[in-house]
């Protein structure tokens, strides 16, 4: 299984404190050491780091802990494989492009007999269900809506429904993006925290560190951080429910 | 207009000798400082770094002037803004997904009136010239040939006609990779060179660094470095002609 992170913002914002505690689950306070992934959104573009090293000792996840990347939307991986071998091109997240926007896609779970057919619209490059699932999504939302995105709300109720038809198969916790809203799917597992003002200290679960976010932030800041186990020890995270995909724009859920 | 470097090896080999002479053009001895990009494929996967600063200052440059990533191909790109403002969507290399394979690609040049119908399939997400060539290129290759690969003297056929279709709206030096081949095309300017044994010492043109090639490769190690303008004061780099597509494979032009 693998472990994820996700973060939604009305500004842009960095992401150094939550990736170095998440980050020391790859391989140091945790076993996620086959790879890892991050992607953020900056405007339209995308910058997308992948590495099959473990993140506790990866020179370029080094660089992401020291270099604040400032962005909107953001989505970490950290793998422990179960299908698929450890190699570059099954490292989440995925990104691929629909309606002229950049869609970044990472899963945690592990998914049975899945394979639907694809149309090789998208397909996937590596050998991953993860990446499968993701092909398959996005040939989905083609085939439902065309060459334009629809509204949100029809674009999210054909994800609930996709998602819930992926989950059949196994576990698909996910997070997806198109820059402009953070999709959350929790099949078994999935926390989340909305920071605002006023802002607080916040302490690391996985390593001795803490911030005072009232420090670094301005009154109408507004953050969500999803993450598969809660980052912190003093915060009240709250839990997805089975099943739920939850949608957060300029940081909070809808 | 902007600078093209790009790589194709027989083994797996570090760019960083050539990507340090090439990066000073970006800012430093040169005038391209509206952004860098390179594209690394290792394996199926491949590593993509895009930045909109200069690549002279950029911290990710810095990394990866230091991090030696070997790679079998590489494509990189320092721009001067022509068409499209300076943003991270509009930094090349730009990368999609085609018959399960990474395509990678960049543009020197500028292309006017050059906006032929997309059908959806590929879709610029930048407001770049060079990105809709891209996508139109691709869109064509899969219109000719389906979901499936075709050999490679009908796909080098077909890059060669689109090639030429595209260069009719302007200057189009391009590089093109899909991890197993580089593929070059020269409207005004592009100079490679086959490094093999007996490997000898080259020295930068733009910074003051030599390096012994004989020191650091074996006698069947083969790269072949395709540039804008040569790299180096002490070998000989051969001319693309004007029109030529050259299909580079395991270190040398098929």
């Amino acid at each position: 299984m693998c472990q994820l992170l996700g973060m939604n913002c009305n500004v842009p914002t960095d992401i150094v404190f939550s990736f170095t505690g998440f980050a020391m689950r790859g391989g140091s306070s945790d076993m996620h050491a086959d790879g890892w992934g991050i992607a953020f959104f900056e405007g339209a573009g995308v910058r997308h780091f992948v590495d099959h090293e473990a993140a506790v000792s990866s020179q370029i996840a080094d660089l992401i802990k020291r270099y604040p990347i400032k962005s909107k939307n953001v989505i970490a991986h950290i793998r422990k494989a179960t299908q698929g071998r450890i190699a570059l091109e099954n490292c989440h997240p995925f990104v691929r492009e629909l309606w002229g926007r950049y869609w970044v896609f990472a899963h945690n779970g592990d998914l049975k007999a899945f394979a639907p057919p694809l149309d090789g619209a998208f397909h996937p490059v590596g050998t991953t269900d993860s990446e499968w699932a993701f092909c398959y999504l996005l040939q989905e939302l083609r085939r439902r809506f065309g060459t334009l995105a629809p509204p949100m709300p029809e674009l999210a109720d054909a994800l609930r429904t996709l998602c819930a038809e992926i989950a059949a198969h196994g576990t698909f916790n996910m997070m997806l993006s198109d820059g402009s809203a953070l999709f959350a799917h929790c099949s078994t597992k999935l926390h989340y925290i909305v920071r605002q003002y006023p802002f607080a200290v916040a302490s690391l679960s996985d390593q001795e560190l803490s911030v005072d976010f009232s420090e670094v932030t301005t009154p109408n800041d507004r953050v969500a951080v999803i993450v598969t186990e809660p980052l912190t020890t003093n915060e009240t995270w709250l839990s997805f429910a089975p099943g739920e995909l939850k949608v957060f724009v300029e940081g909070a859920p809808l």
